[in-house]
């Protein structure tokens, strides 16, 4: 039977940096030359990285994607590295329009490309703005095994590429996809992948991105899976991994021509060479737990979103409470303790816990840490404007911001907002205030999971024989925002564990006042949290990004009108 | 020959508000009725306004749209208004998913419903995201007239629907429209729907939305163009408004069926009565100047913000320069002095001129007018945390932002940022400073274009035999932003007409580095500006929206990664 050892190489781009893609393209199928691959597959527009929204409209950045993929072809044969089918996604534009496509570069060539079908339109995607669809597959004969590719969503929707290349006959199909990672996402792709290699009556090899872009972030776990849907192969998450493995299969000849609404063209690159001795079957990672998998997705897009733009270091105000600790335990596990910079900024509401909280979380993480009393600000603002009751709240929420912007002018830091996702839903947060920074690593994170993360990292710092990071009290303690004085959340909000049940629903879940009514909610609490998610928009709208991992974050993912005179119920 | 009476209603709908939106069809209505119109158009989705965004793929919405129509049906009937024809836009849904709709009400009945083909998603338009398309068309017989419909967008795009209703015949054509305000977009709206209407061989009445929501602005601008591409009615701008015209027809009796890729359908609502004296001629209200069309424009745009909001009043800082009186000028056109409050916020480097300007801005309006001095708080912040540099500069903006969000919490005024879309562009506005606010009315107004509507405004005043607004020298003394000694804005940034012919061809125009050079910009005037308008993504990100009035405004319109490595040049 022809043999194929097919090479799946999951990286992290930076979207439109077509010079540090390229030589990312260059390093990984060196590695997979090493390794004695007769082809590697790279993500979904790995030249241009994913997505590069408005970008895809501008014709410069269009014809300097297509430019740098024909130097790449050049690039990967100077190298020594043409005997490699290399995979590579990129924008292309032509009569139609701009065009998600991927290029098979073999001899310093591009010898086949083919482009993206089925244009996701919902959810982050907006690829109907920008992409015209394409309906021509390309089928590489490579060391006598026909090998055919579907794009991302063209492996997700129903007919379409995947049954017209069963119907021509492969040998084998590559998917190379950006795959935004979601919670429990993995557990639907490998049964979606078996289908489709079923349906494809061949090996599926799926390549996703990993890495994190504004608000997305990609989880890589590549897999393989066989015609009979048995799962190969599968890929670590969240790191850059080279998959290596040998493939046979039955091969055969097949033709040319039309199948379904698609043209099927046949590209020869090499026939079989003589048999070879396979590789040993490949590691078959196990997914992570959902603690874990959503920890290091944060740390992730932290990271990303900190070093892609050109900061090497962060500050946040440390308040001695759960969000900010978690946040500090992310920033930590994401760029080492001394990138990280902690103010406690002390009201003369602040609690003597708050403080020794904080300055334990320091102890224990070895981050930077200092301390910054308010008092001589507020007043500043509450005498000379006689400030009283909420506007006194917020100036302490504001001076804090102040000082945290005013410390990352000085010296650099990006500026870290330490809100949740359930005060983010309600409005329990101040604009400008605890609002303010350039990133906000916990934003589509729920109050009772920012909880079990805490745990879970202690755990996972007990079981590594490791301090746990975050202070006990912090976890344990009954959350309080400390602008008045005794002052508690549950003073204006439901137990979190409720509220957070009803936000999942609503908010992630979109369902109308009578269904969460059916559901077993309160009235009285389903009219008061809903309008208070409704009044709120303005704030969203104005809060800095930070990491999706919800199926429905505040964003891109749902796009909601500011005035807005609809009321459920 | 056989007559119809028409009436096209271009009013101001609010998304979301399904009963006063209702209440507003039953009002219009009644006026077509008493002006003795056989039937009356409203705008695109007029139940729901337009665009509802997310709000479409709410389940309980998409059924509350669908009820009220039909109980708007019956309350149109029960009013005594059930003989007249309304055609009233909304959101349906059905097991396709959702639909940009318009029905026919008459006899409190739903008799003809018919949905969007041509779905847009580019621009500040996501339809593909909500909406399927539609291929049935409802032809109904009104008074023995013919009488087909298309939907906004089905008369931009060639093909579709008007060529169809032109090959099954119809006598009359109506356009529902939510088409949204751009600079001398309606230079273009006459010429499409002149040609619009040979092609259907049938006069073809245009009726658009008036208003504000959230960033778009609706500029009404309904007309009525014969067979022969004559323009018979016009509509005047910003304001709602009751058009009704006679038309005599050749009429015909035709056919229902498939013609091209469309299905019509033929419903007779009655036969022609008798005949009767028709109405003269209505009037031909002329086109706004650029200036006037963009005052108007940042008026309209401003009031339905604050008033759909629930607010009654706006606060901002009063500098002296140009943006600020230029804010002044249109909240107070937009909601009368009254609800002004101009705040003068002086710290040591604020010039004579600039208190006095800001003194001679309040005089001249009537507005509320106080002063704040800033010296105390900033030297909190900068003693206590040792601030120089950029850092001392930003806190003076940031503590006037703070003391505006502090008298807004104090009074519930709404806060107005104050900058324009040339310092958006280059990021020369303060993040938490001079950037705070729930709206920004001039957002997408370029700093010549400032210039050149206030001293429009200020000869509207002379004209009229009015105070001008706007004092003299806050129009002539060079832009500074006063956060150091003699600084004036040309020490950072290059002249502003030179500024805003390359902002204009690069953030309107997406034009690349070759482009910019071929159109003789210096080179190292595209390297800088570019690299400054590209840095300041973020910061655009978190800016309060504001009204739209160029063909590309930063938000919906401009979707570009903050995460973005790519370069032109």
């Amino acid at each position: 039977m022809p043999q194929l050892r097919i090479a799946l190489a999951q990286v992290n781009a930076t979207v439109g940096d077509l010079d540090g893609n390229s030589a990312l393209v260059v390093e990984w199928t060196r590695k997979a030359a090493e390794a004695g691959a007769h082809l590697v597959v790279f993500p979904e527009m790995v030249l241009t990285s994913y997505p590069v929204e408005d970008l895809a409209i501008r014709t410069s950045f269009a014809r300097a994607s297509r430019a740098a993929l024909e130097d790449l072809a050049v690039a990967l044969d100077e190298a020594g590295l043409g005997s490699v089918a290399a995979f590579v996604g990129f924008l292309d534009h032509d009569s139609a329009g701009p065009r998600n496509a991927a290029s098979v570069l073999h001899g310093g060539r591009v010898v086949a490309t083919q482009y993206k079908h089925h244009l996701p339109n919902y959810g982050v995607f907006d690829e109907r703005r920008y992409f015209k669809p394409g309906d021509e597959l390309d089928v590489v004969r490579i060391n006598g095994v026909e090998v055919g590719m579907v794009i991302c969503e063209d492996l997700w929707q129903d007919g379409g590429p995947i049954s017209a290349l069963g119907a021509a006959g492969v040998d084998v199909v590559v998917s190379p996809n950006a795959s935004p990672y979601e919670r429990k996402k993995d557990d639907v792709r490998l049964p979606l992948v078996a289908r489709r290699a079923a349906e494809a009556g061949a090996p599926l090899a799926y390549c996703n991105l990993i890495g994190g872009q504004d608000e997305l972030v990609f989880d890589g776990d590549s897999l393989v899976v066989g015609r009979d849907g048995v799962l190969l192969a599968r890929a670590p998450q969240f790191v850059e991994h080279l998959m290596v493995m040998d493939l046979s299969v039955p091969g055969g000849s097949y033709e040319s021509g039309a199948f379904g609404d698609f043209t099927v063209e046949r590209i020869t690159i090499s026939e079989a060479g003589p048999a070879y001795e396979p590789l040993p079957a490949p590691r078959i990672f196990e997914p992570l737990s959902d603690e874990a998998e959503v920890w290091y997705a944060l740390v992730t897009g932290l990271r990303d979103y900190v070093h892609k733009n050109g900061f090497r270091s962060v500050v946040f105000g440390l308040s001695g409470g759960i969000d900010s600790a978690v946040v500090a335990a992310l920033a930590v596990d994401a760029l080492g303790p001394d990138a990280v910079h902690a103010v406690s900024l002390p009201s003369s509401y602040s609690s003597e816990h708050s403080k020794s909280d904080a300055f334990e979380m320091a102890q224990r993480t070895g981050i930077h840490y200092s301390v910054e009393p308010i008092a001589d600000m507020v007043s500043a603002f509450v005498s000379q404007l006689s400030l009283t009751g909420l506007a006194e709240e917020n100036i302490q929420a504001r001076c804090r911001g102040m000082a945290l912007m005013a410390l990352s002018n000085q010296h650099g830091h990006l500026v870290l907002a330490t809100g949740n996702k359930s005060e983010l839903s309600v409005g329990y947060s101040t604009i400008y205030g605890d609002a303010v920074g350039g990133f906000a690593p916990i934003k589509d994170v729920f109050k009772t999971l920012v909880w079990d993360l805490a745990r879970w990292r202690n755990d996972e710092a007990f079981k590594r024989g490791e301090t746990p990071p975050i202070p006990e009290n912090s976890i344990t303690k009954p959350p309080s925002a400390e602008l008045r004085p005794g002052q508690v959340d549950t003073d204006s909000l439901p137990d979190y564990a409720l509220l957070d049940d009803l936000l999942d629903d609503y908010v992630e879940g979109d369902r109308g006042y009578d269904d969460l009514i059916a559901a077993g909610f309160a009235p009285e609490l389903v009219d008061r949290v809903l309008r208070m998610v409704d009044k709120a928009e303005y704030k969203r709208r104005q809060y800095p990004p930070g990491t999706k991992i919800s199926n429905k974050a505040f964003g891109r993912d749902r796009r909601l009108p500011i005035t807005n005179a609809w009321r459920e119920g």
